[in-house]
């Protein structure tokens, strides 16, 4: 079985956009089974995607297309889908409907030219996009698949979840005879080659399988591949992986997959019902965005105060003056004061702080670019620690508000607070 | 004169890296007027690499290679090219001293593995590798061009630079007679296909230049591609397709090329000499750390408050009970209240709000998800305005971040703030 993606548009080719579509589905379609073969990027011209539509339907099972389905005079792909199959344009009236809709729910009037959005080749099946105005287009020919997608990722990422890959599994279903496993773990607050050594022989825990490890600057993602001669085979392979990885650095394994670090924290919190505020300096609003992006969260989550200034720290949030004159404001007991502040300020069970030097100015000799404190207060105790993140101002900031997030995870499972 | 990239390797079809080489090259070679017209991804396999090199020998004037120039088994693009040009591998004795230094440097006896790195084809020309072990090869055969270069970004992009462009520029100087110029206009708070009516007949406009419409969450960006007979031509027409958009959609366009409206924002409120501050209940703080995500925001920014629970609403920002009461959380009040509040709080010149439902729950009849108030305070005035952003929360919190940065953007410059 061999697929193609055909990754349409000017804007990737003069690298405007990185393509991040193609390594989403390259790793989706990895991930059951279809591995892909060859991506091609091409431009919005009509000879060179029939070129390439005539290379899929001779050389490949699947082909997918992304991009150059929008309503503007750029977006080829459907007139060059119906001149390929000889095909026509009709009007899908439930997709129209969808689109005007969209347009009504916005309290905004359609355009003409998106009514167009609503054209879809008569040989062939709407591959419904909940997020957007751009159908899908599924068509079949001699055991051949072409699928087009819009180009937008929120638009075409739940398309190929929720429709493509399902499809494919089902349609392929007699040629898929190993049976493909991947798992992620993910970790934060420790380097590659430090995970590497306390992991010690990869061989001796993966077998056959493979290991990789991603690095970030939130953290190592450890995604283990194996192939077994069946379902429970393939489970087996991958559980025993994953056991064995555990008891090496299983403290800092936070999560798998596809999950951030403040819906594993938001759990806890959610679990052992307790409420949660952030008192944030350096960070600047970054770590109360990060939990407020999980549905949910106003059940845990009190709120934030983002103290840019000194006057900030000291009317809202109660710092000392003499804290911030004797220590400074990026010190353990401004922190320290801070994550008290905001936790007596909000009536909440557990805050954190963050104060520190983004950069790329503002250091000094003994408080340089990077330096950031992180406090934490609960009803018992308090305390801060600080970091050294260098000299870029949003890994910085990036570091700084998965650390403080890592900080609250292990002290709220009891877990040993290290780095 | 046409130009194809082939980027090698699994890593890249599975997804495991992005491919921002390609985007990299894409766009320096773009620069230059070489203009990338198709990148193909393949896999470590031989078959496939020789029937590329097929196709752009007859096919392109320029190829580019990169990835599978390292050392271990799985690097087949120096073996596939002896194999296709019918060439042999020689020791280039340059290359062996340096990639020994490399080793040595480190204080690492070089692995025998390595040795093979010094080995290029006879009628080939070394692409001198500073940072890393893999020399690119340059070969030539009937004005065509094939260039090889090691995957590694750090490795390969001053490759590029240094040695690949001022060489390509030369040696096409002859077909070089086109001169480009690229600049893209950033618009928000318009969908295309509404930009795309406003602007009327794309062709008057643009003459024989391009422009594409490329929508995202936070807006759509134009981007205007022209090409002239000398650097005189490119630039008059550029800058007229420029200024006839203006007439039509100027107060739409906020900046230009990679800039942000926070970075916009800021450059405002610097030169006014303004103070800001943002009070947060649906954004939870997006705004704030956009805010802070500029370098040097300290000067403007006071702080801001993310008071997600009505508690905070009222207790920080001095939100009127009867006022949550009488019209809800998410109301025109609430949001003027919330905008004063937290301007006189930090005693700043002008303040943002936003307080919406931002979903996936929550939603009621006469208030459905994606309603969102935003608010904006200054030493004169104060008034909100409404908004439905639809239902997907990430999407929701992006957009009224946005649309709060743009309607601060429009009042300071006295734009009308309508949408």
């Amino acid at each position: 079985m061999k697929t193609k993606l055909i990754s349409v548009g000017d804007e990737i080719l003069i690298g405007q956009i990185v393509n991040t579509n193609a390594a989403f589905l390259g790793e989706r379609l990895f991930s059951v089974g279809i591995p892909v073969h060859k991506n091609v990027v091409i431009g919005d011209e009509e000879d060179v995607l029939l070129s390439e539509l005539s290379d899929s339907e001779k050389n490949y099972d699947v082909t997918i297309i992304t991009g150059g389905l929008g309503p503007t005079h750029d977006d080829i792909t459907k007139p060059v889908l119906v001149k390929y199959f000889n095909d026509k344009l009709i009007t899908d009236n439930k997709v129209l409907r969808h689109v005007r809709n969209i347009f009504a729910s916005k309290n905004i009037v359609m355009p003409p030219v998106n009514a167009g959005q609503a054209l879809i080749p008569e040989n062939s099946e709407v591959i419904w996009n909940s997020n957007g105005t751009a159908p899908g287009i599924l068509i079949k020919k001699n055991k051949k698949v072409f699928i087009c997608l819009p180009g937008v990722p929120y638009e075409m990422k739940p398309m190929i979840d929720d429709t493509v890959l399902p499809f494919l599994m089902k349609y392929f279903a007699d040629d898929l005879k190993l049976f493909y496993r991947q798992k992620t773990l993910l970790t934060t607050g420790v380097g590659e080659s430090s995970l590497n050594e306390l992991i010690g022989n990869v061989y001796d825990i993966i077998g056959d399988g493979k290991l990789a490890f991603l690095p970030s600057s939130s953290g190592v993602r450890l995604r283990i591949n194996v192939t077994g001669i069946n379902n429970e085979d393939a489970d087996n392979k991958i559980n025993s992986i994953e056991y064995k990885l555990k008891e090496k650095i299983g403290d800092y394994i936070f999560g798998y997959g596809e999950e951030d670090l403040e819906n594993v924290v938001g759990d806890i919190l959610r679990k052992k019902n307790l409420t949660l505020s952030v008192a944030e300096s350096c960070t600047g609003g970054r770590i109360s965005s990060r939990i407020v992006s999980i549905s949910g969260s106003s059940g845990y989550y009190k709120g934030g105060v983002c103290s840019y200034s000194n006057d900030l720290k000291i009317s809202l949030l109660g710092v000392k003056k003499e804290t911030l004159e004797r220590f400074g404001a990026v010190s353990s007991e401004t922190a320290v004061e801070m994550a008290e502040g905001v936790r007596k300020l909000t009536e909440s069970d557990v805050s954190i702080s963050t104060t520190g030097i983004a950069g790329p100015d503002g250091g000094s000799a003994d408080k340089p670019v990077g330096m950031v404190w992180i406090g934490l207060s609960d009803r018992k105790n308090s305390f801060a620690m600080k970091f050294l993140f260098g000299d870029n101002r949003e890994i910085n900031i990036q570091r700084s508000s998965q650390r403080a997030l890592e900080i609250l995870r292990r002290h709220l499972l009891n877990i040993k607070i290290e780095f």
